[in-house]
């Protein structure tokens, strides 16, 4: 299960990727086990969110946008896209943000 | 279920609320189906987006900082905000985010 992300101060970047998956698996699972251990592993990567119940919402945060342009030209991440596009995704909308300003509690 | 927002171009503005819940429902649900219709009748509000599978991520799409500024003063949901604290969640973060720029997919 994802946990909250522990961000730095703001500013930083976060990319908010909301889909809606096609039926089956398809060997979505695997990959996006691989993905998420490979953008942890890329420069100015500061976190990652995700949730699903129909709806899937994924958050990842980023030092800049710099780094999210490497990670979204990265050889394996563009392979894993174009399944994204062709097999596992009915439909999807990638927003990227800048965080301005960010407050939590913790019990 | 919740979908994917119909948001306009950017920019706007995205707050994305990350949550654990505290055990049991104690009105939560109510209050949250509660939240979400009047967040829609506020000025500024541009859709809406929520998923959870233990981590829960809300996230709030509006026109300007003025309209978050506002919903988050509402007499109502300062009430719900309180019930949040004291009961419903265990932890919580709150990233007001600028969107730059966004691009979608539907087959």
């Amino acid at each position: 299960m994802s946990g909250i992300a522990k961000t730095p101060n703001p500013p930083y970047y976060a990319v908010i990727f909301t889909s809606f998956r096609t039926e089956g698996d398809n060997g979505y699972a695997e990959m996006a086990e691989k993905m998420e251990e490979l953008a942890k592993a890329q420069k100015g990567f500061l976190g990652i969110e995700s949730a699903r119940d129909g709806l899937g919402i994924t958050v990842s945060y980023w030092e800049t946008l710099e780094d999210i342009a490497a990670w979204h030209k990265h050889a394996e991440h563009k392979l894993a896209q174009m399944s994204g596009y062709k097999t596992w995704y009915q439909s999807f909308k990638t927003r990227v943000c800048l965080v301005e300003r960010d407050y939590g509690f913790e019990k």
